[in-house]
């Protein structure tokens, strides 16, 4: 099934959407997504009659779907944790500055602990108060978890996945340096992200995923222009499994938890940094790598940051076509004086 | 007026508790503390009566107050945010792996983003899995805001404290450097923090709480025995409103946002890293500074971390001796085997 929260108080309304995104229908077995996930094995057989009524047309009280009504699925969360699964994103962005990639990154999983307070919408503009600050996309796919004991394995991990989602993690980049070489990770240079009209069920998603990664393009761009349509499960080092088990190695995640999977990077099919996508390449879910592969080509970097006014646009199709997720597609914005 | 969490589901349920932590009743404003906090401005003079009520004996269903019956007063969050506001045990820390302070970190607080999704009640047991993952204590204050918009002053800041809280930020020393070493900040080495069974309105703090800072001492125990007493306005680089702003610079803090102090480190009135409490000091709030001071003082470090059977216990009391918060009281067990 697929799962939208409309706009409404700080948790928003939980409705049922059509496959095809264009229906949608409010849900009873629950009034909010947290509510849901907080007793699932008792709400989703109920929401999944509910979605197949909304498909058949049988459900009383339909209305169209507009995506633009969309809070994020989970307005407020309790948990987002981020990893940086394509090590080729976390290999390049090193390679710009000149930094080794330690070997233990192929094997132990970067996360970090986001902000999960305030998220934004799919739609709503993304206020920022500097330019200096150095705003970038980065185009991502996230999971939501049930309840997940500590200590979990992958291999149990996997079954604690309930819900799929798209992600703008949303990054400061020139905060990044210094706050990083202060030691303590990203706080002010993670602001809200953002996430998709829509969060799906697994079972949406046929083939395209096989429990532990998700086998599609990811497409981004920037003011109408295709940025990138990397393939989400190719390169991806770390699957969600593995990603869960790592969050979850010494303390539970509560239901509702998200997991990121970072950036979605693809190499080129020579092994390669990647190209962009006018020059015939799979091109890039963020900013700061086709900077970065600016410079390792050329030793110049050409391409700015976002600035007001920009939008940019992420989403899935599927095979026909068909948007997936609805569409992330935000306009940067400068933050209204108080 | 002093708020509880009665254990009872995912969020407990709100209780006011009498000022000397001997009664409590049942709210009837708001069933849980987020729900107040949702809408603080109406919930916080409704809860006053039922806390005047109660102070009174006026208040119908009052009962006994047990410290063991509570849950965190927040059992989640939406977010945890920790400084590290005292910046002498930065340095101590840093002292004893023989790294320098950099002068900024006067300047610009050190913060990191905590996992949120899942907190201890202050009598649950710690479990670890894995002794080896050297737990420790961290004794520290923080406090719950309303909604703080995005780039507050901290002039401003200071009107969004709504509660005052104690917090035992749970730490597994053994696994922080190698996840510092990453560069993304804490994850596996921050699991479940545990909070203080009383939250309390800064004005039941009288002149103790100037509305920055917490001017009296936080008293930690470990198996009986006093560890530290370290004054908590003391040595405070940065104060609350100074945390709040700088959590806030690039997005606003959803109502219920969690700022911690950090680890409560008092410098020894000769400047130097403070003597032990059966030395006539004012001891550490954690087992990390006592093992720095010993490695700098002696070359050798004799205090192992926390192992199975240990018991800390974190409090603050009045100046009449009286318990203000209630006690955090936790026992180190051996993780269960699933």
């Amino acid at each position: 099934m697929k799962l939208a929260s409309l706009k409404q108080g700080r948790d928003g309304r939980l409705a049922l959407v059509s496959r095809d995104l264009s229906r949608a229908v409010l849900a009873q077995a629950a009034e909010t997504l947290q509510a849901a996930l907080d007793d699932w094995a008792t709400a989703a057989p109920k929401l999944a009659e509910e979605a197949a009524a909304l498909e058949d047309g049988r459900a009383a009280g339909a209305f169209t779907f507009e995506e633009s009504a969309c809070a994020a699925p989970l307005p407020r969360a309790y948990q987002w944790a981020d990893g940086s699964a394509y090590v080729n994103h976390v290999k390049l962005v090193r390679q710009a500055r000149g930094a080794e990639l330690p070997e233990s990154f192929w094997e132990d999983p970067l996360m970090y602990q986001g902000g999960s307070d305030s998220f934004l919408g799919p739609q709503d503009p993304i206020e920022l108060a500097d330019e200096a600050w150095g705003l970038d996309l980065e185009a991502e796919i996230a999971v939501v978890t049930d309840d997940v004991p500590s200590g979990v394995t992958p291999q149990q991990a996997a079954g604690h996945i309930k819900l799929i989602m798209l992600v703008n993690d949303v990054s400061l980049r020139n905060l990044i340096p210094g706050e990083l070489g202060k030691g303590f990770g990203f706080f002010q240079a993670k602001p809200s992200s953002a996430f998709s009209p829509v969060a799906l069920t697994p079972d949406e998603l046929g083939e395209a995923w096989d429990g532990r990664r998700l086998h599609l393009p990811l497409l981004s761009r920037l003011n109408g222009a295709v940025l990138g349509k990397p393939n989400a499960a190719e390169d991806m080092t770390f699957d969600f499994p593995t990603l869960i088990a790592h969050a979850a190695k010494t303390r539970p995640l509560t239901a509702g938890s998200i997991i990121g999977s970072g950036t979605v990077s693809n190499r080129d099919a020579d092994g390669g940094p990647g190209k962009p996508v006018d020059q015939g390449g799979l091109g890039y879910a963020c900013l700061a790598e086709v900077r970065m592969v600016e410079k390792i080509r050329t030793g110049e970097i050409a391409t700015p940051f976002l600035t007001f006014g920009d939008r940019v646009r992420i989403e899935m199709l599927d095979a026909d076509g068909q948007s997936l997720f609805g569409a992330i597609d935000q306009e940067v914005r400068r933050h209204a004086e108080r």
